[in-house]
């Protein structure tokens, strides 16, 4: 007799994204307890001990609920249990800035890549399921910032992995309760106070009860498909920029005494954009703004505009100011992105 | 005293939209005698006798209510007083398939375009608003269709124009109350057998409940980055098309027995496709679909895909059928796209 069918999916998946990984080589995967990653860990012991790999297991104790410490114990001693050679509690400390979820999540990451990088991981592994990809797409949704944004977590970025995007939560609850593992129920999951909760508990019910079932397979299927097509436009901006962006003899020699002399100064030649669709025209002009210093977090879709009518809609205008002091001039057919100077010259 | 603020933005975006008419041009404007659509008439009856442009009525009777009829006649009556010199009510007979939303828009949009075409118009005007937009996006996200789908209504389409997408439906409302014109509720627009009337009577209201009010432009906006990133791609994938199909002495001379002999064939190059992303080598394949017959509304992504896979994953796979008898084989370097044969061969 096989295993219960949701242990044999989650090892599928495990077994699928493990495949480029040769004997000898460390797995990590980042666990809190919960039914998701307690599968994923489950699954990735099970894997490792037939592969070759070696496997452990990391969980980060963010010091924000009673007794937090305690439950990270609990999780590192499941490790043998699971066939995981190794396990650490990370302790971290929780900033302020960009609300508790963003501050938490920035905080984990950290510390996991911290970790990764200590012991020589090969991949850490994320128990994200196709439900969490479905609430991150909604939620950007209602940012309005586009395909990138809506392409959500991908599956590999960087050392980080993360398998079970294709199957749903009941299918990470379903495997723990097959092999008998307990998962740990976080009360912040349920907290009404956290974005995600809300959307989780309140609009994607709401969504499928009025829209019709297979919702979050949806949001998840477009986010595979706005990746792709993100990945394609990001190709072809950054051919475009190299082609337009002007260094040394090239950049024309103009009169820059509103500049801030130590500035990094990016100029692109206008030509090398009005070509360009606007979809990869903007990229183009944003990827300038970040390289003259703009922070990619707070330069929106509206100052890039503003910089593209530099381009489609020349009429003498100033200096557009971006974001992080950055800001944009068009001289002489050349936009010249570059800080503003201490104390502005004329 | 300038007109109410509200009026003041309804014509603005119709002269906006209607910038490159030439005196003595006709516009149309389909109107329901809904708040959005009789706004938008009195814009342009307004814009149209100060720009020189001649400007008419359309109402559409589509015999689904009691005193439908009735209706479309007393739109036809607003017409003198709403400045546009020629109002007619075009009666359809709405058909079955596809659901009673999908069957009533093409039978409209038809009777639209007949009427357009006799009349000699330049444009025909729609009364879609921000609100309308925000809601076919959230219904298109939920099949799960890519950036395309989620590029929403564009603002022009053939003779089509929507220049209220801009603004919100509370602005209409506030137009048509400012100008004393007393707009018709459809019921319709409160039945909630309709999906349209669900996502706005309570899935846009949950949406602002649970993440914040500004959904609905944000939404929108999704929609505009959509559209440009749709573009972009189309346009790469358009010239890609071009450079991997195979004609007359290109297209190798190979048996054909499983494929009908009157059928359409459409060959394509593996090696143009090998090196394009993803997205580009899905819409190629798409394309390579459809002009062999496959139509458009029932080719899915998943039937792109396992087309694509004749490409990145080769191990001598059969036949890939597709939708309407069209099916892709992979021969010599080739993807031949063509119907099947009435009775097979072979």
């Amino acid at each position: 007799m096989g295993p219960h069918p949701a242990v044999a999916d989650v090892r599928r998946a495990v077994r699928h994204a493990l495949g480029d990984l040769r004997p000898g080589d460390l797995v990590l995967v980042a666990c809190s307890g919960g039914a998701d990653s307690l599968a994923l860990a489950a699954a990735l012991g099970f894997h490792a001990s037939r592969a070759g790999l070696r496997a452990g297991l990391l969980t980060v104790d963010h010091g924000l609920q009673e007794g937090s410490a305690g439950r990270a114990a609990e999780v590192v001693r499941l490790a043998p249990a699971l066939a995981l050679g190794l396990a650490e509690a990370l302790t971290v400390s929780v900033g302020a800035g960009g609300g508790p979820e963003d501050a938490a999540r920035r905080a984990r990451y950290a510390a996991l890549s911290r970790a990764a990088e200590r012991l020589g991981a090969a991949a850490v592994l994320l128990g994200h399921t196709r439900d969490d990809q479905a609430e991150t797409v909604l939620l950007r949704l209602a940012r309005g910032s586009g395909t990138r944004s809506l392409a959500g977590m991908p599956a590999r970025n960087g050392v980080y992995r993360r398998p079970l995007l294709g199957l749903g939560r009941a299918t990470t609850v379903a495997a723990c309760a097959a092999l008998g593992l307990t998962p740990w129920d976080d009360p912040h999951n349920l907290d009404p106070r956290y974005t995600r909760v809300r959307v989780r508990e309140r609009l994607l019910p709401a969504l499928e009860r009025e829209l019709g079932p297979g919702v979050a397979e949806a949001l998840a299927r477009t986010a595979d498909l706005c990746r792709d097509d993100a990945d394609a436009l990001d190709s072809w901006a950054g051919a475009a920029y190299a082609r337009a962006v002007l260094t040394g003899v090239d950049a024309p020699d103009c009169a820059l005494s509103d500049i801030d002399p130590d500035a990094v100064v990016v100029r692109v030649a206008v030509e090398g954009l009005v070509d360009l669709p606007a979809a990869v025209r903007r990229r183009v002009l944003r990827r300038a703004a970040v390289e003259a210093g703009a922070p990619p977090g707070t330069l929106s879709a509206a100052h890039v505009l503003q910089v593209d009518r530099l381009v489609t809609e020349w009429r003498g205008q100033r200096r557009i100011e971006v974001t992080g002091g950055v800001g944009v001039v068009r001289r002489y057919g050349t936009l010249i992105f570059a800080r503003q100077p201490a104390s502005p010259v004329s």
